[in-house]
This record gives structure tokens, sequence and C-alpha cells, in this order.
């Protein structure tokens, strides 16, 4: 299965999952697309995986969408536009499944991520670069401006840095992506190496408890404070009462470590 | 009255209030939120007070909830459900009040400022730290993922940088937090000092201009674009009809200090 | 027209609008706002423009309202309470027309930006700085609480700087506002000509792709996100459909450069 579109590969609690297109660039065609999302879904029913790495094959992360996929739709009867919005709904089903996993998404970007690429590292929960990293949404230099990808780039950093990438479709480096908040981390030397260290210090947490708390992150996001506030006391209050969130605070005031499942 | 879980000592117009359980890392008990509650409601009604100080007595600022009372509710009927949520609803009380308190609120951290500790931090209008402190949301390695403290924080810094916070648990440094923004000030050599001349700045300024402000501050923020114009040009109507207002102006023009009352 | 309010110099694709009142600091009185509208509503209908900046004549960009004309509506029957009413719906319409125009607005600022000033800056989708430029939210320091300001600004930057800002009246330099996210660069030496090429860098994108763009990103930062993914879809497949849409994908796919009207 090495022709895969999308590879798994396990390390313990971590799934690796690989963008598997390089001679495209790992380009999100809908072929790409749906292998993501079946990868996903299978991952979430994986009650042995608790954190998720998501990386690209190849010299790049992701190049964004499939251009000429994309072109040859203009064929169609309508000029494209079902297939587009096809196209769009498919990619925006993506995003929201990896916010909706139950397990924490690490990007772990190198060579590039532009476009609908971008908006994949700024849609995943976390996010490691190699240091040669650009990112972009560049979309707009073919005259594409990146509609989609900033709903994701938006909410990750400030508004007018969002809005200059935007327009000027110009690159920023890892280290100036790590500055505005897109990524978290840029790896020193060995990216992949970093990215599962990160990925296995969370996966060492209480996973029911990671769960819990990723879903009522995005959840609380988009509530006003009063709200969010009620929702997430409720949360609280179901986490306290998982046997293991018990044996966890008993061991810390015991003064030793936890014994979970 | 040097037991009493909230000190308070009073500076010309700022009012300090002190955690006062130092035994217990200041823990934000049922007791303990309880009097910062009260302490606040009578801040609150004191004319002569423009800006507050939120401290913690002893070696740290706040090291979250206390453990040992949230496990001692176990024991009870519905096996400490009640008793959990009414502590998440008096301590979301406690952080809605320092927001709806007509003074603004500045915490001064020290030590470790740690999930509800860190919250309350996030929570004030404004925050001072010493040097070392660190700052985290580490209940998720004991089980408990900070939900109610990510409120907060998710509402200070970046999305990405407050995932990472709340899934690894790790701290940072106050430098780091400023850098994010989850503090404005780091102090260089006297806490106290720098806080307390970082609230006088403020004191000087016309009382009733702040509280109008402040308030409008955390209206205008859940608006959409287009009402929080149309809330706020109402509330700066207000603010102009206000005599001092006219003084406060008039001087400016006069190119004199105001005399205000 | 020198002595107009606001002056319109046109380089190419680019229309330059100046606040032309440097005697008065370039205030935002009410006919300096109705002059400011109305250049924004003649560029929005001009097919030649792609971009806009907007900059300030004299030493200063904008020191905000004319305190003299606020103060002069005391007069009124009233004591100025529908004239100041007037005075922050027709600024806040100017603010929103900024947004609304089809063309991004760069804010080009030197000396000072403060209170409406500020807001300008903040509004603006773009902002360059002088090296020396002073930014501040300053009208605490006369009894009169940037209110309306605060709208613009804590949409620009993280919640406790801002706060800070508003309440001490403190001003920060150019190298903050871009560290905080209030501008997105600083020149090095030649202000004008600088912005300049920043403008012509975005002015040389496809003006309708830009145009379907910036309306959009204003659009989707206050939906929720599967809210915003269902309307940005629809952006993107409008957006395909463009004929020099189709010329700029197929120029990419070809390796040339692509030929827009």
């Amino acid at each position: 299965m090495d022709d895969a579109l999308v590879l798994r590969n396990d390390d313990g609690a971590v799934a690796r999952l690989t963008l598997n297109n390089p001679a495209k660039l790992n380009a999100l065609s809908d072929a790409m697309l749906a292998a993501l999302h079946s990868a996903l879904d299978e991952v979430a029913g994986d009650p042995n995986i608790r954190v998720v790495i998501l990386d690209g094959a190849g010299k790049v992360f992701c190049a964004g969408h499939d251009l000429k996929e994309m072109q040859a739709a203009r064929n169609g009867k309508d000029g494209g536009r079902a297939a587009w919005l096809h196209l769009f709904e498919r990619c925006s089903a993506v995003m929201a499944r990896i916010q909706s996993l139950p397990q924490p998404v690490i990007a772990q970007a190198h060579g590039i991520a532009t476009a609908a690429g971008c908006q994949l590292v700024a849609t995943c929960d976390l996010a490691v670069a190699a240091e040669g990293t650009k990112f972009g949404v560049n979309g707009v230099n073919i005259g594409l401006f990146c509609s989609t990808p900033m709903v994701a780039l938006s909410r990750n950093i400030h508004r007018k840095q969002a809005f200059e990438m935007l327009t000027t479709g110009e690159f920023i480096d890892a280290y100036r992506a790590r500055e505005l908040g897109l990524v978290n981390r840029v790896a020193k030397s060995d990216l992949a190496a970093e990215t599962l260290e990160f990925a296995h210090t969370i996966a060492a947490k209480l996973g029911s408890a990671v769960r819990i708390g990723k879903q009522a992150f995005y959840e609380q996001a988009q509530m006003p404070v009063a709200e969010a506030y009620a929702y997430t006391g409720e949360v609280m209050a179901v986490n306290m009462a998982l046997e293991d969130t018990d044996e966890g605070i008993t061991a810390f005031l015991e003064k030793r470590k936890p014994s979970w499942g």
C-alpha cells in the first residue's frame, strides 16, 4: 500500500498520517481529501491512538489544491461550479474533521505549506516546522484569493498580518510563522524526531481528559464568555467524575505516579 | 484579621487584595473564592478606590483549586458532582466579578500561577509578573484538563499556543508570557513597587472615565463590529457629558492640568 | 484644490488620499470626516484604482477628533449630546467604509497616530509606519476614554495590551506596534516610497480577486467556523468562475505570466 494517497504508521499511541503524492507536491485533490478524511475517521475510532501527526512525503508538506483537476472541471456543463463547490465542501469537511477528531493533531511541515496546505497547518491543533519551511496563502498570485484558507489562518494569527499574507501572496519563514502564532515550534535538526517527541509528551497524558479538553476548546471558543463558563464548568465536572482522574489526583496528592489503565 | 483568607491594604486610591493561605499555595478553595468575591464586592462599592491589585501571600501567587477539597467531595451521595458544579460556578462568578468590577484589576504574579491561578492572571485586566514566575494550565498532568481556565487563556493569547500549554501541561516563564500576551510587564527588581506604580498611573486618570471604558471594553468585545460601534458611540456621548470630562478637555486646550474633584 | 481637507493623488492603480489640515494635526472634525467619506466613495467607484494609501499632511498622521469643535457643541440645547452622537456615527461610518471599500487600504503613519487617529490605523487593512511614529489611545488622559477607537484596536492586538494602552494613555513606538500586530511594516528610510512599493505589490494582483477576498475577509471573521467555510466555499467558486482567474491558473500551469485585461 505504499502507493496509497495517505499512509499511516503508528509509533505506540501516536499515528503518523502521511500525504503521499510527492510528484504532485501532495496536492489536496478530491481523491487526496477523500483518503485523508477516511484515514482520520479510522484513527478517530482507534482507542490505541492518542495523538496524530500529519506530514507530507517528498520535498514539501503540501502545496494546496490540484489546479489541473480544478481547471479540468471547466469543461463541465455548468463551467465547473458544481465540481468546485463539491471540492471546497469536501476540503472544509476535512478541516472540520481535524478539529472534531478526539485526538490532538500536530502538523509536521517542511519545504512549503501553501494555500490549502497552509490552511492544513493552521487547522491542526498544533504545528512543528522544519527550519527552511515557507508558508504562504499565495492563491492571489494566480488570481484565486485564498478565501477558504483564510478562515483557518485568521483564527490563528492577528488580522493585519493575515491580510498581508493573503493580498501580497508572499511567503513567511518558519521563525516568522512561530512569531505570528501559526506554528508552535521550529525543529532545530530532526523534524520528524522532534515532532514525535512533542506527540509522545501529549500521548503520555490521560487520553480521556485530553479528548474532553480538545472538544471543549473549540466549542467554548465560539461562545460568549458567560456561556463558555457555564459549558466548561459542566465539562470539568464530567472530567472529575472519571475514575482515572480520581487516580491522577490521588497519585499527585500522595506524591507518586498515577497508575492509568 | 491577618488570618483572613483575603487581606486588603489600601495605598491611596489603590486597593491591594492578597490571597492569604500560603501554606496551601493560596489554593482557590470554596472558602477562598467566597472571601475573594466578598472582597471584590466591597472594593466595587468603595468610591475611593480606582485600581485594584491582586497578589498572593508567601512563595507563590496561586496554584489553582484545592485538590484535597475536590477529592473529599467524592464521598457525597452523587460522587461529588453537585459540589464540583458548585465550585466551578463560584469560581466562574469570581472571574466574571473581576471583569464586571468598575475598577481595573492588575494581577501581580510571582512564583507560580497555575491552573485556576493562571486563569486568574488571564482574567485580570492587566498583569505584572516577577522575573522567575512560571505559568501553566497543567491540570492535564493529573488527568483534569484545564477547561475553565482555557476560557480566559484562549481570550488572551493565540490559539495554538494556548492549545500547547493545555495539552502538554508545560510551564512558560514570565518573558514568554509577556511575548504571548498573557502579562503586560515583567518586573525588573521590585515586583510590588513596580505593580503599584503601574496602578497609580491608572489611578491618576479620571475614575469615572476609566469605569465607563472598562465596562465598554468587555461588552464591545463580544459584539459584531457594527453593533460595537453603535454601542461605543453612545458610550462616548455619555462620557463627553461628564462635568469632569468637560474640565479635562478644557484644561488640555488651555494647556493646564485638569482640576478634578 | 490644495486647500481641500482631503487630497487625492494617483500613481497608476494606487490612489493616495491625504488628510490635509496640518495646522489642526489633521483632526477628524465633522468636515474632515465628511471629506474623507466622499473621497473613499469616489475611489470605490473608480475601476482604475486597486489599492488606496491613506496618509496625513504635515508633521503628523492624525491626532484624533477636533476637541474644540466637540467642546463648542456643549452650547447646544441638549448640552452637546446630539452633535456628539452625530460625530461618532459619522466617524464609525467612515471606519466601516474603509473596510467595505473594494480596494485594500494601507495606512501610512508618521509622527503621531492618536485616539481616533490610532483607530484609523487599526481600521485600515494594512499599515506602514515611519520609525519615529507614536501610537496611543490617550483620550483617558483628558477624561475621555477611547471607547470607539478600542473597537478597532481590540480587533488588531491582544486584549491585555489593548487594555493597557487604553487605561494608561501611554504611547507605543512603531516597532512595538509592529510586534503587537497594529502595523505591518516599519519603514527603514523613505516612508512614502516604501508604502507605495507595498501598494504596487498588491496592485499587481488580479483586482477582481483581491476585491472578492477583501470582502470575504471581514464577513467570515464574524461567523462561526462552519458558517465561515460554507460562505467562503461559495466565494471560492465565484472567484474560480472569473475569466481572468482561468487565465491566471492556465498561465501558472504553462509557466508563463498571465495576460490580464
